[in-house]
């Protein structure tokens, strides 16, 4: 099983730290706030570690669980001690009405993060269409897009072992469409659905 | 049941029109061909009759089963004659790569025929996320987009009667991710899925 550390200590930090003890990795949690991320360690249990603030983490796979807005200037502040990691972005950049994208630009978070990170550093989007609920009381479809195939290779073993389907959708460029998916089920559950208990996914034939 | 047009004698034209007459609702073909709208409406039996190209279509709803760079020039062509009708933009404006859209701006061809539609018409986004064969031989979800809900309303009556289920995302700007939406769908087909044998969907809870 894989070797994860997470950046972050919210809600979507905990449910994917908690599916990925459960799915025997090895996890490392980071939180600006120490307290708060020795916290999350104890909680997730089964030799959960914390990791400091700003150094190179553990993990080959670092997961960014932060605001959207949060995760360009954090991967700057690392610079090098991302080196050499696949960096996976998560978020989802709403505009103020979740009927956008915050940046009307094509591009993405992940295309962002790309090109902040050092040389050496593989990015993959994923797991932004899942609702926190839904990846912590379901089997939703994990949908992800990056340039590196051994790091999509990596990050979908990780997937799997969540119990999950990971599902790539190409090169790293999708993950404009990603963060376009993650308005379109954000504004399924504000209309057609009513609710926000379901995932997006794929429905292969015959059905 | 419904009373649809189909502007378009093309497959998906052939495969809409199947299914519509199998929900028994009553169908028109126009085309700008008259015998190849007329081949198709022999084909499709039950009643199934010819328009004609330019002048007011007999359905509520008239479905634009053309190329995307066609549509909106249609539209504009028909002018006044779609007044009071239900127009149905099911096309895909896939850059020449397939892995974004042609138009760059953040737009669709949906709103664009919003814009060259008379007053009184409604424009609503549907199956275009759904590729032709599947929606032959499955039951995919069909995902739609408009600002008018007496239209969509009817719309969804629509595509129950096909046996498939609506799903509204919102309102018609909607329709820009929509079209990303189905760029993702062709992209998971040329890489993670492999195949197109599938439908973009969604999974609701328990799963």
């Amino acid at each position: 099983m894989g070797n994860i550390s997470i950046i972050g200590t919210g809600n979507m930090a905990r449910t994917i730290g908690a599916r990925a003890v459960a799915g025997g990795n090895t996890v490392e949690v980071i939180g600006r706030d120490q307290s708060k991320a020795a916290d999350l360690a104890k909680a997730l249990g089964s030799g959960a570690k914390t990791g400091e603030w700003g150094t190179a983490p553990a993990g080959d796979i670092v997961i960014m669980a932060l605001l959207h807005n949060a995760v360009v200037p954090v991967v700057a502040h690392y610079g090098d001690a991302l080196a050499g990691k696949v960096v996976v972005d998560i978020s989802n950049p709403f505009n103020s009405t979740f009927d956008g994208l915050a940046h009307r630009e094509e591009t993405s978070i992940a295309q962002e993060v790309a090109k902040a990170a050092p040389a050496g550093t593989a990015v993959v989007k994923a797991f932004n269409t899942v609702f926190r609920h839904v990846l912590e009381k379901g089997r939703p479809d994990v949908f992800l897009a990056g340039d590196n195939a051994q790091a999509k290779a990596s990050v979908e073993a990780f997937v799997k072992s969540l119990g999950l389907r990971p599902l790539d959708v190409g090169p790293l460029k999708m993950a404009h469409w990603l963060e376009g998916a993650g308005v379109v089920t954000v504004s399924l559950a504000n209309h057609g659905v009513g609710n926000f208990d379901f995932a997006l996914s794929i429905t292969e034939l015959p059905v």
